[in-house]
């Protein structure tokens, strides 16, 4: 962990062309040829194709193992990215815990606003079960956006009884549309990749006409009582550390199993950078420890006791 | 993880004869009786001596290299406890991380209020760095109030320019001595083992005439730059989860490598308790992996970059 690298890639962010909350055609153009320009590994294949009616792209590596699926939501502030651009970040993830990789392409804002995105993860969870895939070798991972879908999502499928997965993973979630954090403005200067205005601009178009603390939006503001075990990720040179912090202090206090781990003066989806960073590659490492161990007892947290069968 | 393991824990915990709030003499000796009814393993040592003019027991077991050093810091609000009590889960965390624990016999209150334990620490971890002990083979680890002593000297010694262990890990760690976070109310109802009224009680006894939000006393107000790698691990059923919480919070804001590990339904430095409750065992897994990480890679962090010197 150098403080050149950390340099490096602060500046490199600094002079990405990508304009988050500026007009959407061109950011995910912008994005796109900033996802894809390093090209993927050679013995990565993607394949697209469909999960019920929701489109996705898998993943596959040579340690990939199709019995076990990450379900992996991208990021892009909700009206930004696709499963395609995320297959690098995807393929690396998988490789490491020896599974398949099932990028979805939820609908994005504008022109489809919440709770769109919510409801494509669903079903697109939903049809990896009707496929015979169980529950307990599925594990959630998402980055940005994708991780406040990811947590957002775990809340929809506990809301509608859903079987839950073994794990989720998310780095830097967006979990709080209202953008609320005191890392909104007390990290902002060191934040390389990402404003306040811009956030603002994409949680305007992905609420639409629903209310700002929306659980289902901001899951910050959720009761996240019987989620699997989360794995929080975040760098704190973020004006999203908050989020994260703030999504495992409420996590804990509904009594789920949550880690929370921050590398410090890295950016936000620092994991994208394992080339350069050697904290990306140590996050990853940790991440797909976290999978591979609730893979491996993900039966017993299913069995904990409710809280309210505890005496008091 | 079982339930029923959680249910006899909460059970006995409510059972147990220790009021922390009670008449001192009284609550040291119940304490004593508590800690010391389970015999340590045969093949752990004990050794009282001296670290510098600092008491202290050192704790070995067959698989410890005094080459690797734990400063241990033990529980007890401040007031209650001692090194040779806290052998047992020293020894347990010792063995796991293949090194020698030096339980630390700071002084306690009421007799001996803030700062004498800050003092008593900064004392031994400097007579250890006298015996020739690099700091990058020192570990901290505290329980509960030696918890937050635990990172109350890291400050300290920062503050002091004096060179910093490779890690910290605390239990559950007390870092707020206004006892003024949620889980103080919304988690007295599940907290089996303490009561915000006797934080309180024991909480004067050791501020004496200094303010409430003193940061050496209370190290959730205190500025976190600079300490060493940090990990945190708590349960739900406890009023102290928002210290911990808090606490890995401002390490995060504070440019500092924090992990947070948040274990549902289970009390107050529940990693005592390894005999009968698989998280504890879990727990201490991970602390160790934690602990032998960062000797292993100790010299990287202290070269990190200030976060001035990156491009703003």
């Amino acid at each position: 962990m150098s403080g050149q690298q950390r340099r490096d890639l602060d500046e490199m962010l600094r002079h990405a062309p990508l304009d988050v909350g500026g007009d959407v055609a061109e950011a995910r153009a912008v994005f796109h040829e900033m996802m894809t320009s390093i090209p993927l590994p050679p013995d990565v294949t993607t394949t697209p194709g469909q999960l019920g009616s929701i489109p996705v792209v898998t993943v596959d590596t040579p340690e990939s193992d199709a019995a076990d699926v990450l379900l992996y939501f991208h990021g892009g502030a909700y009206a930004i990215g696709s499963a395609a651009d995320a297959a690098g970040l995807a393929a690396d993830v998988s490789r490491r815990c020896s599974a398949r990789a099932v990028c979805v392409d939820y609908r994005l804002a504008p022109e489809n606003p919440f709770p769109a995105a919510v409801d494509d993860a669903v079903a697109a969870y939903g049809a990896l079960l009707d496929q015979g895939i169980p529950s307990d070798r599925i594990a959630f991972v998402g980055e940005s956006a994708g991780g406040g879908l990811t947590v957002a999502t775990l809340v929809a499928l506990r809301d509608a009884s859903l079987a839950r997965p073994s794990s989720a993973t998310v780095f830097s979630p967006w979990a709080d549309l209202t953008v609320s954090g005191a890392s909104a403005t007390g990290k902002a200067h060191l934040d390389p990749a990402l404003t306040p205005q811009a956030l603002r601009t994409r949680a305007r178009d992905y609420l639409g006409r629903a209310a700002g603390p929306e659980p289902l939006a901001s899951p910050v503001f959720a009761d996240l009582t019987g989620l699997p075990p989360l794995l929080i990720q975040v760098g704190s040179h973020e004006i999203l550390l908050d989020d994260a912090v703030r999504l495992a202090s409420r996590a804990a206090e509904h009594d789920v199993h949550v880690e929370l781990q921050v590398w410090p003066q890295v950016p936000h989806v620092f994991q994208s950078f394992a080339v350069m960073l050697d904290e990306a590659d140590e996050a990853l490492r940790s991440a797909a420890a976290f999978v591979r161990a609730h893979w491996a007892t993900t039966k017993s947290p299913n069995e904990a006791a409710p809280v309210s069968s505890l005496p008091s």
